[in-house]
């Protein structure tokens, strides 16, 4: 199959472009390196040094003798990414291309204008693009856990949609509907907004959509990613972009205390990377059809509590946990039970939290630990600005050491 | 109160910006004249005259002794709109400064491409905007009963938030939520957008907003656009803005069949502009306090059929009724009750259909009839490309006429 993966230069994006070229589809990465230009403008980089897009392209196919086809085109650039689609035509398009981290949407107002302005717009450019190119693709969208906010309602998280019953002078009445959303942060709320574009352009225009809401992804390396030391995958470990449980093993690798904020009563979704990229495999194998509403997936494997993730760690370890004021405004504690029987019923073999990977992602983090900027490691994009006064900017201790 | 009226050159927002300058509000008009750059782009005009802001500005002091202040500013320029907010602070905001008409969201891809980029990123830039300067304006917003998209449910459309009942482990339970949104168009679909923007807003930053879900307005005149003829408000009755009712009272003026899209059998809530302008007054008088949620209140007085708005303007005036392909993608028949009892308990009296009030836009219409293109009446904004092939350009026959 010709498949677009966007955004295919990113964390998940990478490893999922080389697991669909593995499988023999034709693949063409669109991006527009952003990215790289968020490290730049944070003054952060990947713990494992990461090559040009370029680069790791000549590599794959060096490796494989399979070609990855690298375009640099912004969604937001309407009539360029239009003239793309219909240039290229692809029969699938992998849509990983928004800017993904909660704490960078709210670093600022301007960061939050950015998240906005650019996922919006890129995700309706591409809808818009798909109708008037008359392209049929499958659009696979991923998506965040975050759209279903985390308050406890006490049912299990269904895939996508709820069913209620609504009162109506004739009696109650069941419906179906999009599962409401409570957006914690911009860059949760930015896909909630996805979700209802989603849904009009199925509706509309018979778009065959699926999208995937993703839980926390741990882990680095995929079945391809070990296969050349330049095909290795990003790694953020910093307080915007880094995802907890692989914060917690770096900080481990380095022996700085693991940062729990709040209680760490947060109970979150987590999946391997390498289920990641398989579960868009099989996501793909399952296209709606034209006039079918958005197939919506649960990708996760399991869920954690995040004081729980830090326990095994440590034990693991050997490492402290250090309990931090939470930058974030959220519940001190929420339930979280996810249904997950439709990549389940596809075939889907769950990666659960094992030491051997554990073990893994601590021995890349020691091998890159000369990287590590210890002063970007702490979380410090607060929610509001009340919070800001008392994020934890120090955990270590350090400033008040070097006074003493 | 010092009143930033967003849009307040527009249909709404200029009777509005009067009606509340007349209460003795200090009223700041911000606007980009977009609009005026749409009517130019549509080679179509008010088919009232319409001095330029600055003139009517002028002459409402004139006759007023009032100042209304003026700002060319657009939304879309997030820096500017902080600036302006953080010197003015003012103390509510009404914002109408989104791209409005359906058809002219659906007109082509570029068209979408360009509301959803105003539409989302205009009310994300005043929200973050709001947080960032830290004043307390009550922010009220004109959205739309279309939020609600138009399938019939069986209950009556609450103001904004449903009851309903999930089934969990431990036994049915009630939650509130955001009535679950079916956009009928681009349009429509970045209103449902908002929602979620407002919502986040509210929650997370605690501003305090209101949410105006309005009905398809109707009339021309208020107390205040009568007191000078170069205060008379703008009259849209092209294809893309024109509102039904209002269409079918300057077709009946000059002679033009009534045009019925489909059946008629859409029902639709209907508003005059004189309550519209009263509402905006009674909404900011009730203002939801930092923390509550949004305020949502559905502007509206009264629902028809449009065909039976066909045959009542038919019988008073004569005229004939035509009945066209549907250029929207939507039920051909659907029943409507919404509450609107918010407004009737902060005192709103309403207008209902008036044969005195129909009478006087059929005299505004006739008045002006000189100006009107006739080619310009038709509806031919297609929801889809195969809907677009059975568009009718030409109800009049006129094109059939010219070759026999």
């Amino acid at each position: 199959m010709r498949i677009a993966v966007l955004g295919g230069d990113g964390f998940v994006g990478w490893p999922t472009a080389l697991h669909l070229s593995d499988l023999g589809h034709e693949i063409h990465i669109v991006d527009n390196l952003s990215r790289r230009w968020i490290d730049t403008e944070l003054g952060v980089q990947s713990l494992t040094p990461m090559d040009s897009i370029q680069e790791r392209c000549r590599i794959w196919h060096q490796e494989t003798g399979q070609r990855l086809h690298f375009h640099l085109l912004d969604l937001r650039e309407y009539d360029r990414i239009r003239a793309w689609l219909a240039e290229y035509r692809p029969e699938a398009i992998i849509h990983f291309a928004e800017q993904r981290a909660a704490p960078y949407s709210m670093k600022s107002d301007r960061h939050k204008v950015y998240t906005v302005n650019n996922n919006v717009n890129a995700t309706h450019n591409l809808l818009a693009a798909m109708v008037e190119t008359g392209i049929d693709a499958h659009l696979v969208h991923l998506g965040t856990m975050g759209v279903y906010g985390y308050s406890t309602v006490g049912a299990p998280i269904p895939e996508g949609y709820l069913d209620v019953s609504v009162e109506t002078p004739a009696g109650p009445k069941e419906l179906e509907i999009l599962y409401p959303t409570r957006p914690g942060s911009v860059y949760h709320m930015t896909k909630s907004l996805d979700q209802i574009l989603f849904q009009y352009y199925a509706q509309n225009d018979g778009l065959r959509i699926t999208d995937l809401h993703q839980g926390i992804v741990w882990g680095t390396h995929t079945n391809q990613t070990r296969r050349h030391p330049q095909l290795i995958n990003r790694f953020d470990y910093d307080g915007d972009y880094g995802t907890v449980l692989n914060r917690f093993l770096i900080q481990s690798a380095i022996g700085y205390p693991l940062t729990v904020h709040g209680t760490g009563g947060q109970t979150r979704a987590f999946i391997h990377i390498q289920d990641s990229v398989r579960c868009v495999e099989l996501a793909l194998s399952d296209a709606p059809k034209a006039g079918e509403r958005v197939k919506i997936f649960n990708q996760m494997t399991e869920t954690h509590r995040v004081r729980d993730l830090a326990e095994l760690v440590a034990k693991m370890t050997g490492a402290k946990v250090s309990f931090l004021p939470n930058p974030r405004k959220e519940a001190d504690e929420n339930e979280l039970v996810v249904r997950n029987d439709q990549f389940l019923a596809l075939g889907l073999k769950p990666i659960t939290l094992q030491e051997g990977l554990l073990g893994e992602v601590v021995d890349v983090a020691k091998k890159f630990a000369h990287r590590i900027d210890r002063s970007r490691v702490p979380c410090v994009s607060a929610w509001t600005k009340d919070i800001a006064q008392r994020v934890e900017h120090d955990p270590e201790g350090r400033r008040l050491r070097s006074v003493s």
